[in-house]
This record gives C-alpha cells, sequence and structure tokens, in this order.
C-alpha cells in the first residue's frame, strides 16, 4: 500500500473511526451487509474536497468491492489495517421517525484489537478527524499526530457513560468537539444548549458543534452562535452515517480551503457539511454519495443559502 | 367598551382566539391562576407591533387586573365579550423535556357558547389571525370579515381529528396557515415537511408554516422553502404560548407594515415572530412580555441575524 501512497502524494485530512458491516432496517426497507462505520462515511464526505486518509481497521472478509469504492471515492487507504478475522458489524432498527434507532447487534470482532498507527505518510497531515471510537483511542492518534494544525473529535453517548476520564482528555486536546444534543445534555448535566457548549469551551475546544438531526445543528464559540440549518431533505431513506458525513464534509472543506479554521471558514464549512449529510441520507450506505457530482452540491449549497437568506 | 373603541380608532390586525385562566406545572415551578389563552399570547405580541383588537370571550369571574395587563399591553379589548359564568380553565403539565405536555383537566365554562363577532370597528381590519379555536368558529369569523386583505389561521390535532371537513374549509379560505410538525403530519398523512406543505398549499394557503418548537419553524410557499431559525433561550421557563407569539407577532409585523405579504416581507415578520417568542417563554403566562421594551427586541432580531449570517 505504500507505493499506492507516494504515487498519490501526502494527505491534508486524516480520518479515523470505524469501518464495518452493517444491517440497517428502516420502516420502508431492510438491508444487509452495507459498508459502513465512522471513517466510511467521514472519508466519503471528506473526500469531495479534500486529499483524505483513512485509519481504521477490517477483518480478512472485508468485501473487495468495498476498497475499491473507497478508492474510486478518492479516499486513501493507506492507514486501513487488514487483520485476520472478521469486520466489526453492527445491526439496527430505526422507528417510524426515522430518528430514533434500537441496535439489534454489534460484533467488534476485529476492532476488539484495534490500535490505530498513522502511516509515516499521515503524520504530517494539517487536519484530523478523530471519528466515533473510544477516547482511549482517540488519545493514542492524538500522540502520534504532533503536526496537527487542527484536530476535531465526534464522540457518543457509549463514551460519556464509560470512559468519561479519557473523553474529557480528548476534549481538553482538540479544536474542535462534535456531538449530538443528548450527547451535549449527558455530558455537561445541563439542558440548554447554550449552557451545554459552554462547559464544553471551558474544557479547551474552540468550536463545539451540537447536532440536531434533521433540524440542523449549532456552532458555539466563546463569542459567537451560529445555526447551522439541515437541508431538507424530500424523503430520508437511512440516517445512519449521516453526523459523520457532516463532520467529515465539514474537516474537508477546512483542510483543503487550507486557509485556517476562523468563524467565517468554519460558518462555510458546516453548510456544505449539511450538503453533503443531506445527500447521503437519501440512500443506503455511501450510496448517496457515490455517484455525487460536484455540481449537485454547489446546487443545494446555493438551495440551502436561499432558503435561509432575507433577501 | 365602544366608547373607548372610538378613542383609539380603528385596529390595523384582528385576533380571534381563547382567553383562559391556566394551571401550569413545569419541573422546576407550578403556576396557578395564569392569565393565557391563544388570544391572550398572540395579542400581546402582536401590540408591540400593529393596534391590535382581541375577540374572545370570559367569564364574569375574569380578573380586572388582566384586563388592565391586556389595555397596558396596548391591546383593544373592544371585542373581548364578558358573560356571566365562569372563565375557559386549562391545567397542563410540562415534562422534562419542556417540550411534551400533558393536559390535566380542560373546562370551557364561557367557552362553549362562544359565537365570536366581530365589531363594527373590527370588519374593515385588514390583517386577521384565526387563533386556535374550533374551525367552526374561526369560519363564523371569515364570514364577517369581508374586507381583509390577509388572514393567517392556527390549529391544532384536536381539530384534525374531530372537525376536519371544516378545517379543510378554513384552509382553504386563508392566506397563511400556521400548524406544527406533528399536526402537519397529522392533517396530511405525509411524512417530509416539503411533502406535507405542498399538500397543504394545494388546498389553497399561499403560506404554510410548520412550527417545530425550540427547533424554530419552516415557511413554505409554492415556489419557495425558508428556514425560519428559533433564538436560542438560554433557560426556558414556561413554553405555553410560544406558538400563539410566534405567529401574533408575525401578523402584526405584517400589519404595521402594511406594505403586502409578500415573501420578503414575510420572512422579516417571521423572524421577529420568533425573537417574540423567544422572550415569552423565558417566564410564565405573559410576563415575559409584560415589560419588553422595543430596544430589546431589536437587540435579540441583531443577534438572531448574526448567528444565521456566513459573514
Amino acid at each position: 500500500m505504500s507505493g499506492n501512497e507516494e504515487e498519490r502524494g501526502p494527505v491534508d485530512l486524516v480520518i479515523v473511526g470505524s469501518v464495518g458491516i452493517d444491517d440497517v432496517a428502516t420502516p420502508a426497507e431492510s438491508r444487509k451487509d452495507l459498508l459502513g462505520g465512522s471513517a466510511s462515511y467521514a472519508c466519503a464526505a471528506a473526500s469531495f474536497f479534500a486529499r483524505t486518509g483513512m485509519v481504521g481497521i477490517v477483518g480478512s472478509d472485508f468485501p473487495g468491492d468495498y476498497l475499491s469504492l473507497y478508492r474510486s471515492l478518492g479516499i486513501d487507504t493507506g492507514g486501513l489495517e487488514t487483520v485476520e478475522g472478521s469486520t466489526f458489524r453492527w445491526a439496527g432498527v430505526y422507528e417510524d421517525n426515522m430518528i430514533e434507532r434500537r441496535t439489534i447487534s454489534t460484533e467488534l470482532n476485529v476492532f476488539e484489537t484495534f490500535s490505530p498507527e498513522l502511516p509515516a505518510a499521515y503524520r504530517s497531515a494539517p487536519y484530523l478527524l478523530l471519528g466515533n471510537i473510544s477516547p482511549g483511542l482517540q488519545l493514542h492518534v492524538l500522540d502520534q499526530a504532533a503536526d496537527v494544525r487542527f484536530t476535531a473529535a465526534d464522540t457518543m453517548n457509549l463514551w460519556i457513560d464509560t470512559d468519561r476520564d479519557a473523553l474529557m482528555n480528548v476534549i481538553s486536546r482538540v479544536d474542535m468537539l462534535t456531538l449530538n444534543d443528548g450527547e451535549a445534555r449527558m455530558l455537561t448535566g445541563k439542558w440548554g444548549l447554550r449552557d451545554c457548549a459552554r462547559v464544553i469551551l471551558d474544557l479547551g475546544p474552540e468550536y463545539v458543534v451540537i447536532k440536531k438531526g434533521e433540524h440542523g445543528a449549532m456552532l458555539f464559540s466563546k463569542d459567537e452562535v451560529f445555526i447551522v440549518p439541515a437541508y431538507p431533505v424530500e424523503n430520508v431513506i437511512d440516517p445512519t452515517g449521516a453526523g459523520d458525513m457532516f463532520a467529515g464534509a465539514t474537516l474537508g472543506v477546512l483542510a483543503a480551503a487550507g486557509t485556517g479554521a476562523g468563524l467565517a471558514e468554519v460558518k462555510k464549512a458546516l453548510f456544505q457539511g449539511a450538503v453533503v449529510a443531506s445527500f447521503g441520507v437519501e440512500d443506503f450506505s455511501l450510496e448517496g454519495l457515490r455517484n455525487l457530482a460536484p455540481a449537485q452540491i454547489h446546487e443545494r449549497l446555493d438551495a440551502l443559502r436561499r432558503m435561509t437568506s432575507m433577501g
């Protein structure tokens, strides 16, 4: 794989996360053996904008077609480790509202022994997204990324419950934390999202992004609040990975611009994140992104800007 | 009362709705004998902007202090009828999330015989808001408002269930319908809000406003979608009447401008509606509006614009 890397040059953005095979049931349809995982969704979204390297682990059963899909999406898989055994699997069912979901089963498999190592070519990447994996693994990656200029981390309720100290450590070392509204409340013990954000900002990050699913997201910095709208999708087919695509595209835009991550840049990037995620939820797995043309992203971005413009 | 009316001149906006005495319990606090009802909230919000006349009914037990409060808020009470008996009463309890609520009791009392009649001075008012009362009563008011230029109606799940035909008739005769997301889904049998809006627009209104509580609202016309943000309140004390304040202020702004209700005007008015409602939920009953200064509204409006601006 290192030959491949060298051909393609260094990456601008490294994304660490899970790679999995998902069974997803929605009220309308059930699908089995889908490509999933936080790294898959985030890298696919980011690679529309920036040269993105994936750090993850798969088993020897991981379908070659999925590796091909990563590459056709432009993802650098130089940091994707393949080991003997089965790939991580997740199965879930969405309720009628397409928001709440029940996990039917989780098989960690090769993920259980995952210790993410950044290939040499990734260690100087200026942007880093720590997808939703255990805070211990996120810290291990942070220790290897000495030259990183901007790091974002995502998390979930599980780690708030089971590994709070390590998570607090992660939060203190990143520039941006993304999490959903319920998780923000759980982490801080506050109800109002501005209160939640204040507590998290005090832990260290420059930005907190609180995600609200179909209702968009809110960006908080010490001095500002920014309301990120969601693009109103006609028909949500599969919301799995929406938050990962949102974060991935956001970091991709920042990494591609390379002009730093001031508030104005972050706002623009979050709009792009919302748009890419809106395409992603219009089909299962990565299907909504696979044939997506940049012109479609621009068109929907313009539409979203009109929907939020007084003019 | 008619003497009072003549002194104050004709009204720009007529609001018909319920006037009630509420018992409200939130996780933090319980309050009894509060001034409530859709007409109270909507008129209080509208009267910051336009000369607003209230059409409603109260019993002989209605506190004089509440009448004084209406007048101190600048509401014209020329259409508020007082009859022998008890005022409408409602009691409700909010869940921990301050969104879902349970109705503990409803006593219609004098509301049971309510037949809203517009005073002569109200019949030529150019703007009309049919607050949340039965669609039969809303139709009765529409029949009296021959010269109205712009009518908005609000509704609720109860009427969708029990009086659908009359409600459909109301919808076909108004310029704007406001309802919440759950009600839009219930009314149309669609899930996606754009689909819901399309069905409702086909019934006749030029605008549909779908309210999403703390997540703001969406405005739909035949050709456009506009995302109305909610102002992120630090601490919601009592969300009762939020939708009524939102609609009341919106209509008040339109009536005050008197420049018609094109899309640009409606967008601006909805922003003001969101801001006034945000003050309203920061205290029980009308307390959040009672001492509110126009400068505070402008300040929060500027803040909300900044929160949605890319600049």
